[in-house]
């Protein structure tokens, strides 16, 4: 592992894949297992995996009982049920546990799908922080749901860091790279 | 009418033009004729029209009426009532009704409008599902209304199918073309 | 001044600093004076300032009582507290006092942020209505306010002559430059 890729270093994850047929053993869970590989090629560390069905009571549940244990990871992210379909509710139960809304990252990846199909504009991803917890909803396909985490993921190393206060206002600024120096003089907040 | 553009056929829709003016009859309603024409000639089935003041709780009162009833249209298009004059209130009568938002058709609408000029980002038109309709608010203005149901056209067709049951998660795979075989092979829901 | 820059002749401001350590006078406002020159710059009248601390309650007193006076501003510009810190509540003020939300100011000010840092996905900024002002939420960085709001400057100036009741449907057509003929003739809301 190249220090470049290592962006999430030190970054604690849960996965929660959404899925009717998987959580009744129907359906292998596929993407799951395949956002815990990129999450750890990148230096994270996963530390719950689960798998329930499209039922908002049982999502909420899961969700609230990650962020508010004593080792709440400091992402969740979950894969399926994001769509419009009538069982897709995991937007619906996301909305409900979160504090603060986080609109910019599920704009930022529709965005980047939509280069790919007009379909992504049905996504109904809501991203979220409950606690220090921030709550990331992708789709359900794989490849969908790892397009989705790649557009995200420098944000996502940074949110976690402030969100766990491991940086101030003013190393916040050093993260934005070259404007660093300029910020730092300047900023008013 | 070529197959190439006969990408709504079999989906009914109802158009809902939002108009102070027009529900007095001091204003003739062209924003409601022209989608009409444009919702036939892709071979979509217009159901119902109707012509409502900038009224909230009038406008909720016909969107749920044709929501819940019996021949409910799949798609419901609204035009007028989303700018930010006192009056427009056509979102918030859409968000009370909805029980899911399809946040990005809104912001693919809104991205398209930009590209003409900068008070697109005025318009605050929101989409979403009540029971097996899916909404959408299209501005007042024949050309915005043209414009923005054109940028999510193929979206539309492809919820109204999932919305109705008519296809699967594997059948849904299909519909993103190349991405077919690749996705199915892969897909974890 | 030259009159192509005098985009918000005419136009009253109040611009609000959230900052605890700046309402504890442990840091400059900065932002707060810079956007206050931008603002004038282009011809706009700044009619109150204030800095706040980050409490969500204080925030939406302050907007309260500056929307529903009888001297109201056209426009709030709020700087700071957008982001993901745990102190981090303007959004969330700013959401509980609004009538209406504009959406697209939001996603327009962070499209162009995205340009610059992938950061910018993590700025919660809320844009909104009440009664007859319109409050914008900017980020707390010098450069970041000032970049967004030159994003959103001919939006905002459109804006405050339909919320003040300056201009008519018909006569809003003619800010949309060369579209004017053709809506006018066309334009069915």
């Amino acid at each position: 592992m190249s220090e470049a890729r290592a962006e999430l270093a030190g970054i604690t994850f849960a996965i929660i894949t959404v899925s009717d047929r998987s959580a009744r053993r129907e359906r292998e869970d596929l993407s799951g297992p395949e956002l815990k590989r990129l999450v750890e090629e990148r230096g994270g560390r996963v530390v719950a995996m689960a798998v329930v069905p499209d039922e908002r009571d049982v999502i909420k549940s899961k969700l609230v009982e990650l962020c508010d244990g004593q080792q709440a990871p400091e992402i969740i992210l979950t894969t399926g049920g994001t769509g419009v379909s009538p069982r897709d509710v995991t937007p619906e139960a996301t909305r409900e546990v979160i504090e603060k809304e986080v609109p910019g990252l599920a704009e930022v990846m529709r965005a980047e799908s939509l280069k790919k199909t007009p379909m992504a504009a049905l996504s109904r991803a809501v991203c979220g922080i409950r606690h220090r917890t921030l709550i990331i909803n992708l789709p359900g396909s794989v490849r969908g749901a790892l397009e989705n985490l790649e557009a995200v993921l420098p944000a996502l190393a940074h949110a976690a860091e402030i969100l766990r206060g491991k940086i101030s206002d003013c190393q916040q600024s050093a993260h934005l790279g070259h404007q660093h120096h300029h910020r730092h003089r300047r900023e008013g907040e």
